[in-house]
C-alpha cells in the first residue's frame, strides 16, 4: 500500500477548505478525523505508529529530517503527502507563524470494553471537563505518570479541539481516550479489579498522603467549578483532599489531577 | 472617606469605555489599574482587604448578599459604585453572559525589596512564563501550598490580562506579585536565606523526592517551550527532576511547579 504525493498551493482548494473545518467540532465528528500541528507533535504519533491521513508539509518541510521521514512513512502507509505553502498552513492552523507541518489524523473512538485496565496502573478519569486546555494538560499528565488513558464522563469539552490536542504535546496520540456515561463506566468498573479514588471537596475526606493506592487506581476529578456529584463520590473507593493553605478551597482540575497521579506513581516506586 | 454611587446605562458613556481598554495590556499600564470579573474574585479580595475604585454591579446585585456587602465595604474605603446593566457588563468583561459583578483594582507593582521572605516557606519563580493560564493557575496553586507570592523573571505574560486573573481565581489578590529580571532576582535572593531549586530537564538533577528542601524554598519553573537558560539553573542551589515514564519529557509548567510545591509542602509537614 503506497500513498500519493500532491501539491496544493491555492487556498481556495476543496481538500484545504474541508480540512479548515476540521476546526469545527460538528465537522470533527461528521468526518471522524481530527487535525494536530507541529512536527513534534506529529513526531510523537509517528513513534507511536500512528501516521496521518493527510500530512500537509511546509516550504521548509523537505529541509527538516523528521519531516522528511514522517513524510517516508506517511506514503508508506498509504497516506497522502500535501506539499503546500505557508499561508496554507497558516489557514489550517489559524494561526500566524504556522508550524512545518499539520496533520490529519481519524479520531480512534476508543470504547470502555476496549481498555484493558490491566496494562497501566494509573488511570485517569474526569467528569465534565470543560477546558480544553485542562483535558490536553491531562493527557500529558497522563503521559508523564505511565497511565493507561483518560475517561472523560458526561458532557466533556471536545478532546479533539485543536487547543486539547496542542495541551497534550502529543500524548493524545499515547493515551487511551473513552468518553462514556457514568451509568456505564460505574459497571464496567466493578467488571473488574480497581479503586475508584475521588477528589472530594466535601466531608468525609482522608488526607491524600494517608491512603495506601491499590492498582489499578482510577483518579476521578470533578467539574472545574461545581466539582463532582455526591453520588459519584459516595460510589468511590475513598475520597481524598489535597492540603490547602490558603484562602482557596480547591485546586485547578488538572493540577489537583497530577498531585493526586504523582503521589499514587510515587507510592509505587517507594 | 466616603465613595459615591452612580447609574450608568448607557454603553457610550466615557467611564465605561475607558474601563473597557482596560483588557489591552497598553492601557492597563498606563493607568496602573486591572479589572477581575465575578462575585468569588471579588469577594477572596474584600477578604483580603482589597477593595476595587470602582465596583460595577449589575441589576441582580443588590439581591445577593455578598455583592451588597461588597458595595458598603467599596463606598466606605472610598471607592465608587456604579449600578449598571447586564450590557455594560458583557461589554467590560468580553463575554456573553456576564458576572454579576466587575471590579475595576489598581495595580499593586511590588518590587523584590517589598517582599518578607521569610513571611512564607515557599515561593514561586517562573522565567518568562508565556501562558496567562498557567500564570494564573500558578497563583492559585501558590495561594493553595501557602506560599508567599509568585516572582516573574523577564519578559513574562501580563499577570494583570483578564485571563490571568480569571485563572487565578482570586490568589491574584492574596499572593504578592513580583516582575523583575534575573540579574536583579539573583543578588537579592542570595542577599538573605533561601534554597533556589531549579526544575531542570537537561543534566546534573536530582530526583525531586531526594532532596530535603529548605525554607524558604525558591521553587524556580522555565518557560513553557524552552526551559529555562542553563546559567539559571547552574546559579540554582540544587536541580531537579521529576520521575517521567512515558514519551514526554516535560510537565505543563504550572502542573511541574503544582507537584514540587506539594513536595516541599509535604515534607514540611511531616
Amino acid at each position: 500500500m503506497t500513498g500519493r504525493r500532491s501539491r496544493i498551493e491555492s487556498l481556495s482548494n476543496p481538500l484545504v477548505k474541508r480540512m479548515r473545518l476540521l476546526r469545527e467540532k460538528r465537522h470533527r465528528r461528521e468526518e471522524g478525523l481530527f487535525l494536530a500541528e507541529g512536527l513534534r507533535i506529529a513526531t510523537e504519533a509517528r513513534e507511536a505508529g500512528i501516521l496521518p491521513q493527510w500530512l500537509f508539509l511546509g516550504p521548509e518541510g523537505d529541509a527538516h529530517p523528521l519531516a522528511k521521514a514522517l513524510a517516508a512513512d506517511t506514503l508508506a502507509a498509504g497516506g497522502e503527502v500535501v506539499d503546500t505553502t505557508g499561508a496554507i498552513l497558516s489557514k489550517l492552523s489559524g494561526k500566524d507563524n504556522p508550524q512545518t507541518v499539520v496533520g490529519i489524523y481519524p479520531e480512534p473512538r476508543t470504547r470502555l470494553a476496549d481498555l484493558d485496565r490491566d496494562a497501566a496502573s494509573i488511570w485517569l478519569v474526569a467528569e465534565r471537563l470543560r477546558d480544553p486546555g485542562n483535558l490536553g494538560t491531562m493527557l500529558r499528565t497522563g503521559d508523564a505518570v505511565g497511565a493507561g488513558g483518560l475517561i472523560l464522563l458526561g458532557e466533556s469539552t471536545d478532546p479533539y479541539a485543536v487547543e486539547a490536542v496542542r495541551a497534550s504535546m502529543g500524548a493524545i496520540f499515547t493515551q487511551k481516550l473513552v468518553q462514556a456515561d457514568w451509568e456505564d463506566f460505574l459497571p464496567w468498573l466493578r467488571g473488574g479489579a480497581g479503586q475508584l479514588v475521588a477528589t472530594w471537596l466535601g466531608g468525609d475526606t482522608q488526607d491524600y498522603q494517608a491512603v495506601r493506592y491499590a492498582a489499578p487506581t482510577f483518579i476521578l476529578t470533578g467539574n472545574e467549578s461545581q466539582g463532582m456529584p455526591a453520588a459519584y463520590a459516595d460510589a468511590a473507593d475513598v475520597r481524598v483532599k489535597m492540603p490547602m493553605m490558603g484562602k482557596a478551597d480547591s485546586l485547578n482540575a488538572a493540577v489537583a489531577t497530577a498531585v493526586m497521579a504523582y503521589e499514587v506513581l510515587n507510592q509505587r516506586r517507594r
